[in-house]
């Protein structure tokens, strides 16, 4: 049997929104209602995948079943497609799965032609109506299906305009109507070879086929990049009877929410024009009005329209976004789906809807997008002022939020002028870890290179500082202070704004509004949390980090990165001269100078979190990261630590790698050099110990994490070295402090030997970032390159670091969980990646049943959301 | 039950080498054979891994078994430990599994004590004899057992030396000798407050700890990672009854082979000292005569001894070295085991001996040590102008044979004087790919930094250069030309010699001996070949090398790295060209400059081949591998090609990257730049048209290899590019030319996705080197650093690099091969990266059910050896 390719709206329901897209399974399921909807029919998904396995050609039995279907509508609107005297028009309208508002093409008026124009003249009696419909068929037709620049047609129409001095389309009259018509068909002609056709049956099949390849035109790729939507759903395709809202005084047209989209007030929410086509209220030639003012007009259509939104609304149990038409006083629906929203107006919605006892809490949680709660978190541009300014540049929206301030080049210069009492954009090439004091201190950060994952990136979002990264078009001089947009030159003081959540930089300072936490966030927080089975930590190396991530809600810190510890003044001499020293000794004194820095950190950290989980990683980045790399400082380090310059050169040549992200880090320096690992167990346990004595009921269990092990004696060394000292910090104390000691999987042979790793590893946290570049093959610092060839050439649907790769470094991620278990069977099992806070990678750690998820503070209360959703979907489907 | 921990030689056997170690099995073994051999006991390496779990102490269980066979011991030689009249000596004698010669620790004569010594002096009257071994037994222990150092008893013996102004140790009187004998009690005393320990037991228990110590003592630990022996297994200890070689003109000891050790001739060959013990024969004060000498001195003695031989020849089915003593007219045979030869000798004992019906095929290919042919195959100094140098810097022996000539400093001049006629050094900071030209005319390459799988050492390993890589002595100034060792300098021209079979640099022109290749070679290749059920190819890349491959027995190329054909001046003059373009255009026409020249190079390999299958991987390394590194070469560049010095420049900054290993190259590189890919797919497919037009008959089927693969849409993508192009050219050709598309698998991502990537490649050829970097997460240009202390704390007991890391990378190697089958049951399946060249190595591929390894062409017997050694071996445990 033939598969079937056509459904009438009849025989579809909302539950098919796989095959009929989201258009068309709401048309269909409104249809079943009982609502006024024109008839039609749908093309299904599956005949796009058809369409492009078949060298984009429709089958025969695919054209068969369009035409088909035709006959049926000219059977139920009793019009005959391509019929002088009662013609049936149809819209041709694309509609995928998921919604890609205005990525895809639509052709109106389809089925006229010469003969077809004349009988709807003499049927509408409006000429000028008909006359503009056909010209904008066929330009519609002719820019969409055959890719004839739709400025030709512009041109044509200027021209005339030129001729009779006119300005408004709407000023054109009849006989110039059918004058651009003429021409159209003439430049049709000139540029295809062929008349423009006049057969409705070839304007349909050719319209069906430009609408399945406007799926792969290059917006609608990058939508569905943007948005995760895969490339081989395909979109379907809507044959829908035209109804017109410009028949008269009795038409109209319109577009309304059930709620206020802005707000989220109870209250129906949009606007009409009478006497208009769709077109007309997204031109702004003629101002719609508020959709309150059709209840004067017409009160009957108003109640009507009312009572079907709320019909609508209860039946899909989320505020709609809708199209209607009143054709001669009768009204249409042509379209609803779930309405766009603030995040505030999400927040609101969702709460009153569960107080109203529409929805359940679970149905609630599902309706909120958790990446949409981050702009709730970081203080915003004032939006009316944000309108009438120009950017100046644009980057990566790094880490959210809106900034101020006067630019500094450098963290000493950020420092300084910060303790001024200045608002300073700290900009940069690109940051490094000796930047952290002076980013800490800034608004905002913005750089030149590297990506959403890079240095500055990843540093901003663990702070919840704004960020604009990779802004390639500003030169920067570091040395000479100043930087270079196009021609403009910006000097060192000069204010400028950073917008983060969409990469814009502006060249004024814009006055920015603080964010504050309403009680229906806190709602719908507390309802997340009701429901999660995922736990939600933070990433937080100091104690003000630490405090932050409890006030978001997080359960404890997932990942204590230590080396951010050191980059203060004082730490980072004394990690300097521990570098820089030549034997044991020699180190063992630089690093004695740290322990009690370093404990003084752990103590109010462990103050912080009052018995809340601490997962603390022993140092990581590789040593050549302390060491300056400008000249000049390297000549004050020589001074200030009293060593030779050529020793400090003699040091960095050493310590250069090739590959750093493959080379002497994480686990690494501990073998090379236990004293360092001795170091931090001493601080972690003392700290640990002088805490339990002030509050002797906590449940202070440190969490002692050794990165980047790669085969199970690495594990060991280092862990007996772990385990020898703090037994012995514990008995001279005389206490019974517990701590574990567990690892990082990052390393693909950690994942795939984790049975091993697991005999000494009480818990594994999967540092996704590192096991997506070793899993992958490449560092997210260079691949930005060529990534965009691999969107491009759809190779890849998204960056694997924003989002997991389920495929490939999931199933190494849950081999190890799978092995872990098997050796030891409650090990404990979290991620601290920055996928951590990612909606989609959580929904998967929740599946393979991990214990917790952490991020940075800021990303808190979005992963609560998604590891509530994530619980809530799984459910459903066991 | 308690376990038993001990055994006497008659309870033992050869079979038993894992409980009893080589030395402890031998024993039993021939005692159990009715052989003459000193009664004795092994302690079992199961004692040595109980010994280290107890915390290095000897339990009570194992100490009350040894006093038990102690007990035995006296029963059956009628004599009595500690006793004055009758007194049993013992020798302490590590033996572990695998022979580990002067690794451990041994000790003579225990069992003296004041008492003791006065005793045997009575019954042997000889007390010059008994005082001398009782000073060597006192030094011995002191140092072995208690670590004093050996030093402070020289010093001792030396003051007295001098004080009676003798020389020789033969010299001291028996006076001298109480008077050293007291002074080293006293010397004992000092170091460790008590007496030296007079109970035999004591010394005993002692002793044995001590050489279990010494199974972890730095230089035993050396030799096992350089021998691939586990640092788990521990060590037997053996105590053996004493007897003395030197009790007069009746007494001797020796050390003798079966047959030649140095040329394989069958006939006894060894040497003996008359009146004397062990220790003599090794220090060199008196000259051993040949074991021919015997016959006349001895006539039965030396009959018994050839008979003994011979019997063990036959027992043991291999040439044999053993030790023995005769005591008063009786001989002793005190140790027999396999014995080392030099490699013509390794082949002609296994000819010889399956010549005389001794052993089968299968046991003489067994016998050889595939890694010993392959100094059979490059030039050697002759060996005895060689012993009277001093090497005057040593570096890592990274590729074997032997070389003198001048140095230079850079490959331009290596061309212009191998130009010239002279033989050349090249020395290198380290080299690039740039260099190869210059380093394909040098005779061999010394470098500054890397290991033994750096550019240098792989290059030169492929095409039978001598190096010597990481000699980090030499101080190279490759502007001035000139380097420094300590504080000589060397100048362009000044002749230096390398031998890169032992890594030793020598300050003067050596003449080497050209290798050439025995009958006894061929006939054990030919064997090889009968027995493999692995197939060995060569990774060759230019039309040489292909051939000397084929000469070396290879049965097709696994991998021609096309990017090595693209370094002569001509050709890197248009590759240059191509990455300086800004559009596909130029791109294109650079490109369009390669084709006939890498066509060519096909045409030549494919002749070579006749018919012989040839894989050839497309462009694999990051662009600005081709760009001058140097200011002055960028400069020349920029006039060579027209193109301003600043666009060079930016252009390199542009290629700059953080981790190039994880960078822009491999497959990523067609992605972005499908032009490369389709001028390589045309010039490997138009050549194997044209080689088929004159060669009708051969089976030339040409295997395009896409590298770097980590999901299954990059080969899609490049395939769709080669398979277009391929099939494009062949019907225009009207050929039937077959060809097939496959990849490497050296991502992790790629072999835990392989029965994906399988749907699309025909092939899978693991790339070990990438797997082992990213498996690992470390790059082998960085691993150096630390992979030192990770062999000192027995963290890896050897580089991942040189042998395949069975239980990570391995897995995942066979994870992709089970997934591969799965979805293509007939998939090829080969291994092209450094490992194909390592016994051990290829013992998992062919346990693992690969069709292939790859090696470079001069490893390529050794791998025939070692695949025909991998089947006979897997054949006998199933």
């Amino acid at each position: 049997m033939d598969s079937k390719f056509v459904y009438s709206f009849e025989e579809g329901n909302a539950k098919m929104r796989e095959l009929l897209g989201g258009k068309g399974s709401n048309l269909a399921e409104m249809t079943n209602m009982g609502l006024p909807v024109p008839s039609g029919f749908t093309i299904t998904t599956e005949a796009c995948k058809e369409y492009y396995k078949n060298n984009q050609q429709l089958s025969p039995n695919i054209i068969l079943q369009i035409e088909d279907y035709i006959q049926k509508l000219e059977l139920s609107s009793n019009k005959k497609f391509g019929d002088s005297d009662n013609p049936l028009l149809v819209s041709v309208r694309s509609g995928a799965r998921a919604s890609m508002p205005g990525m895809m093409d639509t052709i109106l008026n389809l089925g006229l032609n010469d003969r077809v124009a004349n009988g709807l003249i003499k049927k509408t009696k409006n000429k000028r109506f008909v006359l503009d419909s056909y010209r904008r068929f066929i330009q519609m037709f002719s820019d969409v299906v055959m890719n004839i620049p739709n400025k030709n047609f512009e041109i044509i129409i200027q021209e005339i305009k030129q001729l009779k001095n006119i300005k408004l389309d709407t000023e054109l009259n009849v006989t110039d109507l059918e004058n651009i018509i003429n021409k159209f068909k003439q430049h049709y002609k000139e540029q295809k070879g062929v008349d423009f056709p006049s057969s409705p049956q070839e304007q349909l099949i050719e319209a069906i086929k430009a609408v399945f390849r406007s799926w792969n035109n290059p917006r609608a790729i990058y939508y569905r990049q943007l948005n995760d939507i895969p490339s081989d759903w395909g979109t379907a395709v809507n044959i829908q009877m035209m109804v017109f809202g410009n028949m008269g005084d009795t038409s109209g047209t319109g577009v309304a929410f059930t709620r206020n989209a802005s707000t989220g007030e109870n209250k129906p929410f949009g606007e009409f024009l009478m006497n208009a086509q769709g077109e007309d209220v997204v031109a702004g030639i003629r101002t719609p009005k508020p959709i309150d003012n059709l209840k004067q007009i017409m009160p009957n259509i108003y109640d009507e329209f009312v009572s079907i939104s709320k019909k609508l609304e209860n039946h899909y149990k989320d505020m709609q976004d809708m199209e209607f038409t009143i054709e001669e006083g009768k009204l249409y629906i042509l379209q609803t789906r779930n309405g766009k929203r603030t995040p505030s107006a999400a927040l609101k919605i969702a709460c009153d809807m569960v107080d109203e006892g529409k929805i359940s809490k679970k149905e609630a949680l599902l309706m909120i997008d958790p990446r949409s709660l981050n702009s709730l978190l970081h203080p915003q541009f004032d939006i009316k002022i944000l309108e009438k300014l120009t950017p100046i540049a644009s980057g990566l929206p790094a880490s959210p939020g809106a900034a101020s301030g006067k630019i500094v080049f450098n963290a000493n210069d950020a420092i300084e002028e910060a303790k001024k009492g200045e608002k300073i954009i700290l900009v940069r090439s690109e940051t490094s870890p000796e930047d952290i004091e002076g980013m800490n201190l800034s608004e905002g950060i913005l750089t030149m290179q590297g990506g959403i994952t890079s240095h500055a990136a990843v540093v901003a979002r663990g702070i919840g500082k704004c960020c604009v990264s990779g802004c390639s078009k500003i030169q920067i001089n570091e040395k000479q202070n100043y930087m270079k947009i196009e021609d403009k030159t910006y000097n060192k003081g000069d204010s400028i704004s950073l917008d983060g959540s969409t990469g814009k930089v502006y060249g004024e300072a814009i006055p920015t509004v603080k964010a504050t936490i309403s009680d229906n966030f806190k709602t719908i927080m507390d309802w997340a949390d009701e429901y999660s089975n995922l736990q939600v930590r933070a990433n937080a190396d100091t104690p003000s980090d630490a405090k932050q991530a409890i006030s978001f809600g997080a359960k404890g810190i997932g990942l204590c990165r230590t080396e951010h510890m050191f980059f203060e003044t004082n730490r980072i001499r004394a990690i300097r001269q521990m570098i820089l020293s030549k034997t044991e000794d020699q180190r063992k004194k630089a690093l004695d100078k740290l322990l009690p820095m370093q404990q003084k950190d752990f103590e109010e950290i462990y103050e912080v979190l009052a018995g809340k989980p601490v997962t603390i990683r022993l140092l990581d980045p590789p040593l050549h990261e302390f060491i300056p790399t400008d000249e000049a400082e390297q000549e004050n380090l020589a001074v200030d630590i009293n060593v030779p310059i050529e020793k400090i050169k003699s040091t960095i040549s050493s310590l250069h790698e090739f590959n750093p992200m493959m080379g002497h880090r994480g686990c690494r320096l501990a073998i090379t050099y236990p004293e360092i690992a001795i170091m931090q167990t001493t601080a972690i346990i003392n700290a640990a110990i002088n805490t339990l004595k002030k509050h002797s009921n906590w449940n202070l269990t440190p969490e002692i994490m050794i990165p980047l092990v790669g085969d199970i004696h690495e594990l060991q060394y280092i862990k007996s070295i772990v385990v020898k000292t703090a037994d012995s910090l514990i008995s001279s104390a005389k206490t019974n402090l517990k701590y574990k000691v567990g690892t990082m999987i990052e390393i693909p042979r950690a994942a795939i030997t984790a049975d091993e790793i697991a005999k000494d590893a009480e818990f594994f946290s999967f540092g996704t970032n590192d096991l997506t570049q070793m899993t992958f093959g490449f560092s997210r610092d260079d691949a930005g390159k060529f990534l965009k060839s691999y969107y491009k050439k759809d190779i890849y649907a998204q960056d694997p670091f924003e989002k997991l790769d389920k495929h490939g470094v999931g199933k190494l991620i849950k081999i190890a969980c799978k092995l872990g278990k098997k050796t030891r069977p409650n090990i404990k099992l979290g991620i601290c990646g920055e996928h951590g806070g990612d909606p989609s990678s959580i929904e998967f750690f929740n599946e393979i049943g991990l214990d917790y998820v952490s991020c940075s503070p800021y990303r808190v209360p979005l992963a609560r959301l998604a590891t509530a959703q994530a619980t809530i979907k799984l459910e459903k489907t066991i």
